[in-house]
Formats: structure tokens, sequence, C-alpha cells
């Protein structure tokens, strides 16, 4: 099978650090390809931010199914342009949000976000209504960092780490990590919060969505045309 | 007070209209001015058309602010670009949505929409559910027309009444006009059903979006800064 | 447009307060007159109270509407006589309440109220719940402070603002002041509350009230016949 | 233990039927008293006569305390009066909503009411909203016939299972009927389905009033302070 | 009315004390009758103590019925086995958390829940959301104790006191005693959280669950054959 | 990965169909191995099933984990013993209906399922509650028709057809089969219902359990030890 990650930011800070995160976990019949956009924003922080890259993602995913691609992963915790996109193409699309989100809800009854900013609470409270599972979200923490500055990864870690306690505090039985720029960190926090006697899975955006989109691509679903049908042919002017 | 109307499609059928129906309802201190976006599609039916106007209609958005506006309502039932638009300007935007939504909500315990098409359905569950208000929502039925053909009322106006009847059998105590083309016929609707015995109340999305832009320049209200700040500077390219 | 302010209390404390702070967000041509009730409590704190208050308030609603009123607001919070007063009339009531609450949750994903007394929080929760919109609600608090006690407005603003600052704490983006009786201060808290970094609207209910009778009436909207229809006839003895 | 039944409305046409109901399901040692109102409407069939009744239900809710029975059932399905009775005596008082509603979602997942007419259903879907499980209510349906008119049980009987078998082919999996006034038919509804091949167990609102009141007064049991605070001293003027 | 209890725990060190206790709140016509399983689990307190516990509580309740019983109640807060057992049965079977949560729901509009272990809390979760009242539960609380180390009453009070203050806090306006281990203290509790002003009424499971079920017996009611049909029958090895 | 699918009944009538099944959308490197219970029910078609059945499941989860295996799925809709299973082993267990209504979640906003019998209706409203998607579920269908009849694929395949294009009239956007003995159809259905212009994506909860396996062995994720402790030791009698 043949996945295309779409990083949705004019960056290629991460790609490296998501193909090496990927290889871990995908199965080992799954190829991954990973592509950035070249007009949109650095990072995606804001609603304005997911609207401007939007498009480009859209076009991306459209080129990823002429390119022959089973399945497209818009590697973005907020899930931009997924909807649009997938009322182009037929081949699976996923973001983040959804497949860890609904990873979350198997594998624990109630659980938290730990996202970047206060500025990401709302949007992330929008997703779990339109997911329908609002009521399996204890609470939507942030540790207080843009997405840029999540490179120092001690830094990172202590920061999460201080959220997961004060979610676990407040009844979360799992973590979700809500942003896909916090790569390889899941399973040491785990062990971390392990040790401390607070064992908690935390649930990294990025494996959920390439486990979820190998599920789709062998089971032979995809998103339905009754809930994502074409666009009717109209003029659109750009 | 000054209210600009983004029509967000780039064709102007509807904008006489929408000045001439506005009009019928609008305080008499409130001036209304209406724009088209230049780029994006003839009609939004789908998500995809909603995120190729959704940058267009933020711009006008952020321009209204600067011409000195004190509201913009962005003339679309599905309410697009208008939480991106948000966060860049500090008046009120509104879209046909949530102020429907919401009069509805007090005018009525339960209520029924009335859109164009089966493919839109899906979206309207979404604003609902985004909205915190799905509880209220008896059912979302559609006429199966395009936007674009709306124009023949004694057609539209029937196969509404077909729908609105079927509603209010489910369990629909008022109405809400799905689509913002349906102009001039809320009250027609109404006292039709009435004539029938079967009195119903008919929200026009676009009454209900000039009311509320009034409620909030009048009370000095606007969108919370908790839930739609700026986004962060950085880098972004177009 | 005519509306009549019908202030469900025996007391004529707040009337002239009342026409000050109306006069500062109505519509020009909305012509406003204030009424008192002659039976029933010094105020609403209680079930026990609204249900005192709630006969001689239909009456009042009664009579605006053959007086010729155009619309009537019921100045309490907890929405007294309003629902059984929409089975007389035809013109549009409202209570403080719903318009307050429908307002807050078009300008912010989820909201607090900061009410008088905590008895009365039990009756807010309700109101919540029958509109249909428990999910947007982060909390309701209270400044522990009975309405007739509302008069010192120094230490009024100091209480609020410490409920204000614990309700954004928990997540709230808006403020619903949970009084009518609370007036003249929605804005102020705005400014100090934005002064503190921590900009949160804050919803004054009698404004919120105005604008969506204004907004009711010119849209030719009432409350729907099928949620409340006339009561049927029969005896009934006093 | 001693209960009274305050029957709410002005004519004394139902009393000897509920003593003679109530004989058959209540405990031996419960000794039950009725009385009647003598100001308010002949039945109740809109929040207007629920208004007008609940003053005069208070009162002898009030008078009961006095009296030393250790417990109140305010005869009707809309439960009039008996949250603002709460706040004035330490004494259980329940309606018949409450207990039927809660005793449904003990022997079934999901049901429906049957009631008397279409006006009342927004007043039963109130009560279920307020109650917090309208998850449980599959429908509310009517038999489109006025409390005063329901005397001829044979043709009551014959309409209600119209309506019951409409409700179980909805999923309903137990029936409350949705008046108090749908004397002694319970069980005979039960039985004929029963025969038809479509048991549903159908509640009886007024035996589990009884029983609920039991159940709080062996119990020792009665409605919160925290939710039912007695009213603030304050001047009230009749 | 002949009761039998079947307490689940293959120990009888709680049976002497719950006769003693329901003695004070049964009806004087009701027999009751205790028994104990003897195979599974010395005290239930997860899944897996459900699952052993359940094959032989539901043979407990299809000899109860054999017996010529009028209910059966199994003891225990988790409802262990009753809803297989219903499906055997045509008496009406109930555990403790569904009679102890609706009596709940009745007086008072939010509650807690102060039970045993940590462990337990997403056991007590589950049966909230099954019954289809979450929205009145405020917190599920525990005091960290196994329901074999209860005996010391002394220690159980302190212990529960501290946690129903933390609840009330939170906004509860009652308490579910969330084990039935913890007997004879809810009007001790109730007394002590007066005597601090803080009156919270403390809802015994055991109470609630003889209470209900006198109530169904008295009105001849059991659970739904359409929620609870007897098993298809089948081979069944054992 | 090894995987070890555990079909919880008497019988080994679906053991050959469903290794045949699992080949065709199983990874490369994913071992199958399927197992019977030798003491329980032919079939599981009530709650009296799932408990007879679990003890059992338990047991062969147990021994999965000490051979080594990495996931175990049980193979049945109503995920009978898969919640005590997870407190006795920290690899992997699902059963089938959480795999499948969260992947239905993932791919259409709103879905129903078509299940065997009406009386398995109850069993799954049950499940989406606790799930916490109730809000997704459109409608829970049956085809009349007992596990053990499911052979004849023609007459199940029209049933099933029958069923779906009702749902979909209802509103489903997806459909999940709800019961893992209705193999090798999803597809064909899914097809069939192309062709009538009615596309809908067709869950087979057999591919979603396995896939879902994948995902969480890979991701090295599995149930909260917070969610499911270990069980306190104790005594347990056999």
């Amino acid at each position: 099978m043949k996945l295309r990650i779409v990083v949705p930011i004019i960056t290629d800070l991460f790609n490296q650090e998501v193909v090496k995160e990927v290889a871990q976990f995908k199965a080992p019949d799954t190829e991954i390809d990973v592509v950035n956009i070249v007009r949109g924003p650095a990072s995606i922080e804001s609603r304005y931010d997911e609207m401007l890259a939007s498009p480009v993602i859209v076009e991306k995913v459209v080129q990823a199914e002429k390119d022959g691609f089973d399945g497209v992963f818009v590697d973005c915790f907020g899930d931009p342009g997924v909807h649009a996109a997938r009322e182009m193409v037929r081949i699976p699309v996923v973001g983040a949000f959804q497949p860890a989100a609904l990873t979350a809800s198997l594998i624990a009854g109630r659980w938290s976000v730990v996202t970047v900013l206060k500025s990401v609470v709302p949007l992330v409270d929008d997703l779990g209504r339109k997911l329908g599972l609002s009521q399996n979200i204890v609470s939507i923490r942030d540790i207080d960092t843009p997405v840029l500055e999540l490179q120092d990864k001690g830094v990172l870690e202590k920061k999460l780490l201080a959220q997961i306690e004060l979610a676990v505090q407040e009844g979360a039985e799992a973590i979700v990590l809500g942003c896909t720029g916090m790569l390889g960190l899941a399973q040491t926090l785990e062990k971390t919060m392990g040790e401390k006697g607070r064992a908690v899975p935390v649930v990294d955006p990025t494996a959920a969505a390439i486990g979820f989109l190998e599920l789709l691509v062998r089971s032979k679903l995809s998103h339905s045309l009754l809930a994502y049908p074409y666009p009717p042919e109209k003029e659109r002017k750009f």
C-alpha cells in the first residue's frame, strides 16, 4: 500500500522526523511518501491558518489520488482541508484528530487532549463536537508553546508531563497529544507516567492516523459518498 | 450603523433582491452595503465551495473593518469563512446559520431546517453540532434543487411547502430556511401554513442575521477574543 | 416599534436605571415603556418568587398586547411567566435568559453565567437544559449577594470580577450576567478584564433581550403557535 | 404513613376514582387523603393552566405539611407547582411525570409517552430535558382528546392502544401514560398488547408517584435543600 | 410481598447487617429473605468480579422466581448479572445503581457518587451512560478503601464525609453512596452535613432498591419483554 | 504480529470462513490463529448468552497472552467478555462493536447498524451509549434472522439490502453490519447499493476489528490501566 503524507506547512522542518517516526509503526508493505505545501502558513495554529492551507492541501490530495496513492494523511491535528478533500477523491483521507480521538475512545472511557496553545483549545472542542464524542473528552489542556518552538524535546517533555499529570487528576484515562509536531514522545511519556505509578496510554496522533489509513485501505473502505458527495459542477473562478 | 453584506459567490444574481429584502426588516438607522466576491464558486453547495470562497470572504471582511463598517453579514447559510474571519477583525461577523438557529431556538422548542440539496444535509448537521444545540433540531430536509435554480418563486414555494408540512408532521414547531437564496418567501410560507391550520413560524436566515448584527453592534458586543484570538504572527506564503 | 418592559417585582427600584440603560442600546425608532407589578415579590430569587410573580406578569403581557405594544421584555433573568404568557398573546415575549444565552452561544463556544445567589444556580441549570444548550455552559457561578443588595456598584463590580476571573480560568470564553439587576456594568467589566490581558465579552441580558425583541419584531417573527398554542377554553376560577 | 393527594383542578370529577385506584397499589400502612383546589382551572392542559393552579397547589402542600402528612402527590402529569412547593416544605412532594419517567427508565431502555393533546407535547419534552433523560424518550404521542373527555373508558382505551402500537413500532420498550386522568387502564392496555404479541409495560403515573413517595418516606429522604432552598425572606404582596 | 436479597459474594459478612438495615425502611407487609452465592468473588470491585459472580447470581434469581418471590434485589452497586437475569424471569430484578441513581435524580438536579475505589469509577461512569442520565452526575469520587475494609464505621464515616464535602463544593445537590457495603451511614452523614450548614441528602442504595422493588410489585410492573426478551432456545454447554 | 481470534461459541461453524475472510484484509506480516470456546452458547443473541460465554472468553484471552500473542479479537458484535478480559491482560483486546462503530464515525457523520434480531437492538443501543457516540447512530435495524440461520448468503444479502435501503432513507451515511456472522458480504452490499445510485459504505466489523488491533499493536498502545486496572487480589471460589 502506498500512503502519502501531506505536511500542510511551508517548512520541511518536520518531514525527516515524520518519516523516521512513521517507519516505526507502519506495516512492512506500506510505502510512505511525504510532501509539503508550497503556499500557506509556516505552522497551523488558528482557523485562519487552516483556511490558508486548505486549498493547497486539497490540491495535494487530488494529486495523490492521480499519482496512484491508496490513502492520504493530512499531517495536522486540526484536520485542515480534510473534509473538503474527501469531496474530491475516493481514496481515504484522514487528518490527525479523528484517528486519535477514535483510538483514545477505544482504549479508555474518558480522555484528555494536551495541545500547543490555549488559542487552539476552541478548535479542538469543535472537532470533538463534530465527531459526536464530546462526552468522552475530560479536558483540553495546553503547554503554552507555539508549534515552531517544539524542537527542544527536553523542555517539551517536561511541559507535556505537567499537563498530563493534571489531566489524569481530572479523570483522564488516556492522553491524546494534540499536535502532530509532538513527535517521538508518546512512549517516553507513557513510560515516565508508569514509573510515577500513574500509567496512562499516550496516543501519538501520527501513529493513529497511519494505522487508520491502513485499516481503511485493507478493509476497502473510504468516506461515504452520502456524507461527502462530489461537489456539483458549476463555474468556479480562481 | 453601517453593515456590509458579503454575498460570497461570483455572481451578483442575488444582490438586488438581498438589498430589497433587507430594506424591509432593518432598523431605520442601519445602512446596508452589498459586495460580491470576485474569485470563488458560482454558488456554495459543498465543503469544497466553502473552502474556495473562504479566503476571499476573509479579505472582504477585513476590508469592511478598514472601511469603517460596524458589522459584516456573510450571506450564506453554511457560515463559510465566518470563523476564520472573526480571528482577523474585532467587528461582529455572522453567517446565516448561527443567527437563524438561535432565533428558532427562542421561538420554538424543536425546529427543522429545509435546505436546497441532500448533499448539504451533513454540512448543516455539523453546524448544529458545533453550535451545541443538535437536541433542538427535529430534521434537516431538502427540496432537491440547486441554489442557482431557486429563481422560479412559484416552484420554489411549492417545494418548500411540501417539505415544511413533512417537518411539522415530524414535530417541528418552527422552520429555518436553509439557504439565503430562498428570499422573500418566509412570510408567504408562514401565511399559507396558517391557512392550512398548521401555523408555523418560518425563519428567514437573512432577517435573523441582520437582526443579530444590530443586536451585537448596539450592545457593543462582538465575538470573544478567547474563542477567536488573532492568529500568531508567522510566515505565510501566497 | 413600541416595546414594553415588565419589571416583575413590586418595587420600582430598578425602573429608572433600566430606562437609562436601555436608551443606550435600543434602536432610534424603538419606544420603551416600563411598568412594575403590583402584587408579587420584592425580588425574584426562587421558584416560589417566580410562581408568585407569574400570574401578574401574564396579565401585564396581555395588557401590553391590548395596548398595542409590539413586544414585551419580562425583565428578569429566570424568564418568569414568559412561557405561560406566550400562550396568551401573539406579540413576541422574552425574558432575559434566553436572549442572553443565545447571544453568548454566537460570540463564544462555551460561556459561564455569574448570578446573584447559590440558591439560583439550579434554576439557571434548568433554563439551560430547557433551551437545549447545556453543552455550551462551562459553569454557573454566584457572587453570594441578594438582588436587593446590588446597589453598591463598586462592591458589585469587585465581586463580579472575582467570579469572572474564575470562570475564565475554567474555560469560559464569554460571560453572561445572571441577573437583570446587574445594570450598567457589562462594558466596564469587559474593559477591566481586557486591561488584565483576559479580554472576555460580558453579555448584559437586558441589552440582549431588547435586541432580540427588535430582531423578532422587524423580522415579523413570534413564538410558534405549535409550541405555544392558546390554552383550550374551559372554566377557570379565581 | 399518611400521604395527601392534591388533585389540582377545581372539579372533584376524578377524586373517587383516584382513591379507588390508589387503594390497589398502596402499601397496607399507607393512609391516603385527597383534596382539590378551590381556585384554578377545570383541567390542566397548558402552561397557563399550570401557572393558575400552582399558587393554590403550593398552599395545599404547605397545609399538608402542617397537617402532619408525610408526603404529597400533586396529581397531574406536568408536575405543576411541584418545584416551587418543594422550596416551602421538607416533606417529599412529587408530581406524576418524574416518578413515571424514572420508573420507565428502570424497566426499559427507551420509552414513549402517550398524552392527551398535541398542545401538551412541548411541555412533556421540557420535563424530559429538565430531568436529564431525554435520551431515553423515543416519542411523545397524543390521543387528541382533552382531559375532561377521558371518561368514556372504551373510547379512551381504543385511542391509547392505537398510539401505543405506533410507539412500539418506533422502538418504545415501555409506555408512560401522559395524563393522570387515564386511570385504571394501564394493566388492561398491557394485557391487550401482550395478547397481540407485543407485550409492553404501561406505567400508570399515579402508581409510580405513590410508590416513589413511599420509597422516599421509608428511606427518610426528601428533596435536597441545596436544590430547593427556602426562599429568602422578603416583602411579598398578594 | 416477598422479596429476596441476593448478596453476590461468597462471604456472609454483610448479611446480618443488611437484614437489620432493610428492616428499618421496608413496608410492614414486605418479607425479606437473604441469600449468598457459593461460587464467585469475596467482593465485587472490578468487571472481572462482576463476570465471575453473574452466572451464580442469575441462578439465584431464577430460583427466587421458582420459590415464589415477588422480586429480587441483587445487592451490589454495579448491578452485576441484573440485566442477564431479567431475560430469565418475569419478576422485577434490581441492582443498587439504577434505583439509587433514579432516586437521586428526583430529589436533586445534579448529584455525585462516592464509591470505594478509584478502579470502580469507570464502571460507575458506564452505568450512568447506560441509564441515560450522565448529565445529572457531577462527579464520581472514591474513598480509596476496598469493600472488605469498610467495617470500621468511624473511619468509613470520616472518609465519606471528606469526599461528600468535596462533591458538594463541586455542585452536587445530593450524594449516592456507591457501594452497598456502606450500610447504616446515610442518615448520619446527612445529619453531620446539615450540622455543618451544608445539608445534603445521602441516598442509601439499599433503601432505594427495596423501595423500587416495592413500587414495581405494587404497581404490577416489571422489566419490559421488548427490552429483555427470553433468550432464544439453543444449545448451551456448561 | 500474531493475533488470536476467539470465536466465542461452541460451534466451529464460522471458523473456516473467518480465516478466509481475514486473509483478505490483514497485513502481510500478521499471523492469524482461531480458537473456539468449549463451554458456552451455540450463538450469542442475548445478555444471557454473553454472560455464559464471558468467563471462557476471558480464559482464552489470558491464555492468548501467555501464548505470546500480540492481540486478541473476540469475534462477536456485542463485545462479550471484552471489558473483563482487558482487566486481566496487557495486550490489546477488541470485540467487533467498538472498532466498527469508531470506523463508521470516521467515514460518515451518521450511520446505522443492521443486526440479526430485534431482541439484540437494546444491547446495541447500550453499546453505543457506553462508547459515548449515540449521537452518530441513526437507527439500529434488524433482519429478523437468528445467527445460526445466516448461512444462506443469497437470502441474507436480500434481507440486509432491504434494511440498508431503509436506513439510508432515514439518513444513514454508512452501514455497520451488526453481527460478525454476516461474513463476506460487505463489499457486495456496497456494490449493489452503488448500482442503485445509493452508494453507501458497509463496515464489516471483522475487518474493522483486525485493523484496529494492527493499529494498536503497531502504535504500541493498549487499553488504559486507569480504565482497566488489574482486579485486586482476593478470594475467588469456582
